[in-house]
């Protein structure tokens, strides 16, 4: 089914506030989710609201949350979210930074109180759209086994860096720390097919190709797969994202995070509050002029593009490329949805008697 | 051949004294190269020096740069390393990130017109000393291919990051943006030993298992190896590596960083000046109180010290800590050289009139 952006918008607002969100919260929400569906990372659009939902509905998400600054110095500052979605927290941590970048040249936001923030390029195009480059981490429920653990220790933990060039879109590098998306497995398990090795382990540790594994006590594998290829170093960045995030601002971290879903309960031996998010912004003019930051942006992108490649029909990708392109496409063509998640979302909508789709 | 700590430092002081450094660079420049010794790094220390003397005889390192910064805001600032040695440049540039951020919270600086600056985590150490949290980057002359290209584009560009702990010894994650490091090829090279696929490309882009590979137009493959297993990720850290580095402090990006090794002369066409870094500090208490960090960071890494691994022998290892062992060792026992390093050190010994070790 294919739906246009404004029908999508306008149903997605409703939901937020029939689950008591104030307009603007509902708007800033929508537009987060809404900014994913556009750019083809469905997995962390309108696809996600129903679960966003069953955890309002059993008190783990505030809807109406008093969002404030905890701590702070002229450039730094600890937000506590006071369990609010994180549609909204992270956009208010990135303005807080924005402004002590202003001001300051650099402002860093550690988030505790938190919920899932949806994608992580929304927050740092924020930043891009005012000549910051922008920085956006969560940590996430633990999937990931760190090298050698046969345990679930850290969630897939995204890092984010953003920056903003001339004539090409933005430079926007988004992503997981672990080697393979929990979304690529969905798919593999749903078209009953076998993972490549590298992506997942079993409950004993032992590297698997079924994609069950995960269900049945298994784990996601750090970036790197395994010790000989580097997965020290995946699990060397989703500890940082997991020490930035969550241990500077006061909220769980490792096996403590909270799970995302509803019918999972949190730990009973929380070591902080909700989850943890780290945002940052840097004003490119606190180095060199603007201008002749986005001529040698551009001119670095211009080089990496025209790389010569294995395979001529395969050019490299400049990271944030595909998702522009997605981007403009899907807001005149319309967002595609499939078939269960439109039936998710009907389902919501007869619940809180909104219009459905 | 062992050799004590002390009787190396001397040495290692008395060639950068003999290249023309004053010597307070010649002591900082050598307590660079030493840490490295002691901790393990045995490719990013003494045996480098000989490579940093080359460089000098081409006048491609400046043993009395004028270090200054050239642009800054209250917590940014961009400096120019003069062409200066990078063992030297690097920690003018934290000591600059740690006043700003004594004053404001964080200090951010872009570094251009430097060289090679040994190991990260020397300089974000310097940051963990005074409860701040330290980062350093730099890029480095090209030898990894960005997915699906065939030519080498970026260094390794390493990312570190450091937080102090209470009772343990920091996290410090230092680690390269390509699955292999160049050092564990050589080793390859030597013993005739294949490589597992997924480190190197031949010079058409295959991947191939030949560590000569590389030397005969191949290239290294970003963290993640190949598409499948995410190397699209390490190709974003090296890229942010590199635009932070150089595209945002005028150094040169991409393929026209400068080769670190003498007989390769640097690009005609420079799209900056030297190679650059990317260097920063926060306060933890900018964040929280500092023994409440501290206090959690130890839960952390008790929590995955203790994790269940898939061998019981093998625990799962705290980024930092086996460095740390050695260190301690090393201080004890001496520092491990292998005659070719010694033989090397020698020649530059009768080069300058300086004792042998």
């Amino acid at each position: 089914m294919l739906i246009t952006e404004s029908a999508l918008r306008e149903f997605t607002e409703n939901i937020f506030t029939a689950m008591g969100c104030n307009i603007t919260h509902a708007r800033l929400a929508a537009d987060v989710l809404l900014k994913a569906d556009l750019r083809g990372i469905d997995s962390h659009g309108v696809a996600r609201l129903n679960g966003y939902v069953r955890l309002w509905e059993k008190k783990r998400i505030n809807t109406n949350p008093d969002i404030k600054i905890v701590h702070q110095t002229a450039t730094t500052a600890t937000v506590d979210g006071d369990a609010g979605l994180g549609l909204v927290v992270a956009p208010f941590a990135m303005q807080v930074a924005m402004e002590k970048a202003a001001l300051y040249g650099s402002g860093w936001v550690s988030v505790r109180n938190s919920n899932h923030f949806g994608i992580a390029g929304y927050h740092t195009m924020m930043a891009v759209k005012k000549d910051m480059i922008g920085f956006a981490m969560t940590n996430a429920s633990p999937l990931v086994s760190p090298t050698y653990s046969s345990e679930r220790l850290l969630g897939t933990n995204p890092m984010c860096y953003a920056f903003p060039a001339g004539k090409y879109p933005p430079v926007i590098i988004d992503m997981a720390t672990s080697a393979a998306a929990n979304g690529k497995l969905e798919i593999a398990q749903r078209l009953g097919k076998q993972v490549p090795d590298g992506w997942i382990q079993d409950k004993h540790g032992n590297i698997t190709t079924d994609p069950h594994a995960l269900k049945s006590g298994g784990a996601l594998l750090p970036l790197g797969s395994d010790f000989e290829h580097g997965s020290h170093k995946g699990f060397g960045l989703g500890a940082t994202v997991d020490i930035l995030s969550a241990v500077l601002s006061g909220a769980n971290y490792g096996p403590w995070v909270p799970p995302f879903v509803a019918f999972l309960d949190p730990p009973t031996d929380p070591v902080g509050l909700g989850i943890g998010h780290f945002i940052g912004a840097m004003r490119v003019d606190g180095f060199r002029p603007v201008d002749e930051f986005k001529v040698h942006l551009d001119n670095w992108i211009e080089r990496f593009k025209s790389s010569a490649t294995v395979d001529p029909a395969q050019k490299v990708i400049i990271p944030g490329e595909p998702e522009l392109e997605a981007e403009v496409a899907r807001k005149i063509n319309g967002i595609p949805l499939v078939d269960a998640v439109v039936n998710d979302l009907n389902v919501l909508a007869e619940k809180f008697g909104i219009s459905k789709l």
